[in-house]
């Protein structure tokens, strides 16, 4: 499908595609960059890639297809870096889950002058594990993966980019990077800030681990846990890249919870029930669009 | 053990209950009440048990252990009503998520001039399922259940009690009616509400569902909507009888989110690290007191 595709970045994500790619052969030749030692020594000992460069430039030379899979504030760097090598024509992606700023960045950089069909992909998949040992082929099963295609870029590579995320497992859904940036700040980024607020509020008491609290956590908090423990260096990029709409939605969240606050204080079952049942609602669509079963979950236990 | 238990609510908690004194044999005789018809209809077709008598009086009559296992709205009501009925030095105790207005509810009856040995239990453990079709003897397994005796109980009862449970299964801690109540405020409570809200701001988008934001979510929204899926009548009396706690730590919670949102727009990269390492900290405390597993969560998808 393509002749050679570059990953740059070889983490949870970088190495479950390299881990595809391999396996469906989806290129020719494939090389990737990380500038972590542990990383690289992790897929040569996994047999993942039998060479590693650590040029950049010589990664990504004659590339077809470069996919940058570092955290968000690598990118500056990577895409300065990668300029000068990078084929005339080829295809620039990424992984990234915020992509208005980032596109600005590829925009200031100029890579239109080579003609580079810069598209950003977000595949929306992962654990709250990251690191390639975490990776695996099925990560992108069934997920969405949303692009968000440049002015300039050529149909024809969408179409081709496109098509390489369907033979990687994904549905995809093409939107423009603001529109992006709105929906992943709801769907994704304000629950994330929401759990880590959580778990600070609920847990750390003065500054301390309270212990209790962990030990008597039913269901709710359990999960809240898991997902706060998801890659900080990631997060942290994400909340940074995604500022200016993930406050808006901080704003709009503490208003209906000041809302839900007087509702408890004033007694007010009717306002609550409706709350329920419209979340019971919003749980049957989820659970109808095939986006979680509708099996109950007991919790998860060490054996 | 006992001669005679009886459970008034046979949902999710008591006909788990009903399952496992059946199948450890618990008690020479047991009786259940439930208003429901429906409910008496499943609990007949699946033989948990042979009759139901629709007096309550007749239900709780010599019983030494009486369970109440319906929403906390409906306590006051079935205290009243069996209070005649029930045996002299008898234990009563419940399964409700919310200690201290119930422990006043007791008091006020006046339960001690029969000389019963009022105990509240909090079994933690449930599923965002409700009903007696999502019972399973295995819900309590390695589970906590909080016992909060009242001043004039018993310690014979007491002991008689936690072991009750442990042989249901459970583990059981010995706490105070309003230690229970701001400990769940923190570990279970907050993480509902929020939950609520969430689904609220994130999914209802002026009065609508927004199905793009639940096509495009990632596993954080998904496990919130599942946690928003519980019992809607089961929270609403949680919330009620619960209030002055939950509306403390939603306070705690407001606060410490628009600190939050302060970071976040001052791009304070330190700040922000802090609060990512302090969560992770707290994740693998949760892991290691095995209230959950390590192993990565992909998100669940229907087949």
């Amino acid at each position: 499908m393509f002749k050679k595709i570059s990953i740059i970045g070889c983490g949870l994500i970088g190495s479950s595609l390299l881990r595809i790619i391999n396996r469906k052969k989806l290129a020719k030749k494939i090389e990737v960059y990380d500038k972590s030692l542990s990383v690289q020594k992790f897929l040569k000992k996994k047999k993942l890639i039998k060479k590693i460069n650590n040029d950049i430039g010589k990664v990504v030379e004659n590339s077809d297809l470069v996919i940058i899979s570092t955290p968000l504030s690598a990118y500056n760097d990577v895409l300065s870096k990668i300029k000068k090598f990078i084929k005339n024509n080829s295809i620039l992606t990424d992984t990234g889950s915020a992509k208005e700023n980032i596109n600005k960045t590829v925009l200031n950089l100029n890579f239109n002058e080579k003609k580079i069909n810069w598209i950003a992909s977000h595949p929306i998949a992962g654990t709250e594990m990251s690191g390639p040992e975490s990776g695996t082929e099925k990560l992108f099963n069934k997920r969405w993966c949303i692009l968000c295609p440049s002015a300039h870029c050529k149909k024809k590579s969408l179409f081709k980019l496109e098509n390489f995320w369907k033979k990687i497992g994904s549905k995809v859904k093409v939107m423009d990077f603001n529109e992006h940036d709105k929906i992943l700040a709801l769907s994704s980024h304000l629950p994330h800030v929401i759990a880590y607020n959580i778990v600070k509020t609920a847990v750390m008491r003065e500054g301390k681990i309270n212990k209790d609290i962990i030990k008597y956590s039913a269901g709710g908090l359990r999960d809240f846990t898991r997902i706060a423990s998801s890659d900080p260096i990631m997060w942290r990029d994400i909340f940074i890249e995604n500022s200016k709409n993930i406050i808006k939605v901080i704003d709009e969240f503490i208003k209906n919870l000041e809302d839900l606050k007087k509702n408890i204080s004033e007694n007010d079952i009717i306002k609550l029930e409706e709350l329920f049942k419209n979340s019971k609602k919003i749980r049957s669509e989820i659970v109808s669009s095939g986006q979680d079963t509708s099996e109950p979950d007991f919790g998860r236990k060490k054996n």
